[in-house]
């Protein structure tokens, strides 16, 4: 048996502003094989997020940081190639943090913290995994079920409306009985989730005043926010919502990349005129209720109430410029990479 | 009979930034009698607060602004002097919006509007029916229970802490076993709120460095922080919270007088990394409940666990002057402003 190559992307330093190719090291060793209670898993396919942005920082947060010289951090599904874990038998797929990697080695120390989980391609594709099943998907989910608490007739509006997040919030807000409006990018973009997702309507930022859109498109104003992008628009819907309004921070990509300080909602007290809330959410928190998430959402992939879209970049060597498509907005649905057929 | 004169002070103009004498108009009528069902009350004590400042503004908020021309809105206590309502007699003592004026005239049409209710000065002094079993004493409580949700053993963070809400919220967060660090500005009102409230701790703002004392009084982190100045406090304050962590979200009194943008909360994606939530109120929506929670208060004036502190000043006239001790933060204690014995 000749022994296989481990091609890896690791962070060689921390970026000031958008990630450069000098804060990446581009290294390769022979694959280990797993100890007792450990699973090899190849990887298939990466799930580039927005989120890798903050863990690439120094500082506290909900996760450590990537160390300089690790492996950079990705959730990914595989295929089991080695196991000495009853729970995987070679050839099962698997969900995991593998890491931008070919092979991911989890010891049996990890297993339990890489999420390593057997998937059900019945329910999803393997890019769906990583999209409206996958961690997108659960951040959507329970965001909008347990920080937003959607009530039918309500008027929801997302941004990042055709990304991962966006789209599953939106869909589901429908499925809930909502009005939708979505905010992104591009007339393509936001085309697609009026025509194809269902939204109600959707706000093109690069085309137009934000709140003029919103006050077209939302009569009775705004009652949950699901804001991933932070700064101006942030503030743009604020003036818009209604008492008792809620505001779910699931991220704020404007900002990532910012070398000077991050710009504060300015229309925060519009929480006290309206008695509103802003509250955050990690998606890891509801790590118990990610199966009957999954079970939902996959049912309505399955009756086609909810369409999912993958914007699939080929090659491991591709990750650093795969993932600025990120922060450009150029990516058009879940960015994912795809390393092995 | 001798008509009585009414003198009043009127809002002549919007301010911009701080208010200036040129603001105010002077002016004096003859006092009228009451309608049908409708009250005269003679103004002997005005609640100056904060919240004028955002009353003087033009646009929609929680309650319309006040007109140029109208008489400045301010809650008072006074006396009755004549009645044609059933339920008010000449001499009961009552709280009500009275306007900046000796005598404010209810007509049937306002008396529910106004707010007009007796008051039973063996619960409390006049000025205390202003402070802790008044509007500040109502904000600081369902703002504390309602909104912070306090559980004993928990730190709680107050700013304004001498103020009229910061007395009331510390001193009832004491009571239900919470650890209470107040942020106040100059070594007289930390004293007396560590000393005579019996606050855990306080950190003059004045004169170090707020970070610092946070992180010195603070060190189990900070589970709720009830807000009533915003800016870079806030900021501090959001740097600092626990899991879950609860900002009441009172007032911002460091933004009112801003010609500029208000400064947003730049370190707000604490809410995301802590799972936090950010949240306003209006004390108007929880009317309904207010007699039981003066219930409460009156008791803990009563057995001494509770206790207040006014800064009276004297004369009607004195209103625009007084008005800025507020924006200086020259009071010490909730101010009230004395129109008569």
């Amino acid at each position: 048996m000749t022994t296989l190559t481990n091609h890896q992307i690791r962070l060689a330093s921390r970026p000031q502003g958008l990630p450069v190719e000098a804060n990446w090291q581009r290294s390769q060793e022979p694959v280990a094989q797993p100890d007792e209670g450990g699973v090899l898993v190849q990887t298939l396919a990466l799930s580039l997020d927005p989120a890798m942005r903050g863990w690439m920082n120094e500082g506290k947060s909900y996760i450590p940081p990537v160390g300089i010289g690790e492996v950079m951090r990705a959730g990914g599904v595989g295929r089991v190639v080695a196991s000495r874990n009853p729970a995987f038998a070679v050839g099962d797929a698997v969900y995991a943090s593998l890491g931008v990697q070919e092979y991911a080695l989890i010891p049996a120390a990890e297993v339990r913290r890489s999420g390593l989980a057997k998937i059900d391609l019945r329910a999803g594709s393997l890019t769906q995994w990583l999209n409206v099943l996958g961690m997108p998907g659960m951040t959507g989910y329970f965001g909008l079920m347990d920080v937003g608490v959607p009530k039918a007739g309500e008027t929801l509006v997302v941004s990042g409306a055709a990304g991962a997040v966006g789209q599953t919030v939106g869909q589901l807000a429908k499925i809930k009985g909502l009005r939708v409006v979505g905010i992104a990018g591009g007339q393509a973009k936001c085309d697609w989730v009026v025509k194809e997702l269902g939204f109600d309507a959707c706000i093109d930022y690069k085309a137009g005043d934000v709140r003029a859109g919103l006050k077209e498109y939302c009569p009775s104003g705004v009652d949950i926010y699901f804001d991933n992008v932070g700064g101006d628009i942030l503030d743009a819907v604020l003036a818009r919502i209604n008492r008792k309004a809620r505001i779910v921070i699931c991220g704020a990509i404007s900002q990532y990349n910012n070398t000077t300080a991050v710009q504060g909602p300015r229309n925060y007290m519009s929480l006290l005129v309206n008695r509103a809330r802003m509250e955050g959410m990690v998606v890891f928190d509801y790590a118990d209720r990610y199966p009957q998430a999954i079970a939902e959402l996959a049912g309505y992939l399955r009756d086609g109430r909810m369409k999912s879209r993958e914007d699939v970049v080929e090659g491991l060597q591709s990750f650093p410029d795969a993932l600025l498509r990120l922060f450009s907005g150029a990516n058009f649905g879940k960015l994912v990479l795809k390393v092995a057929d």
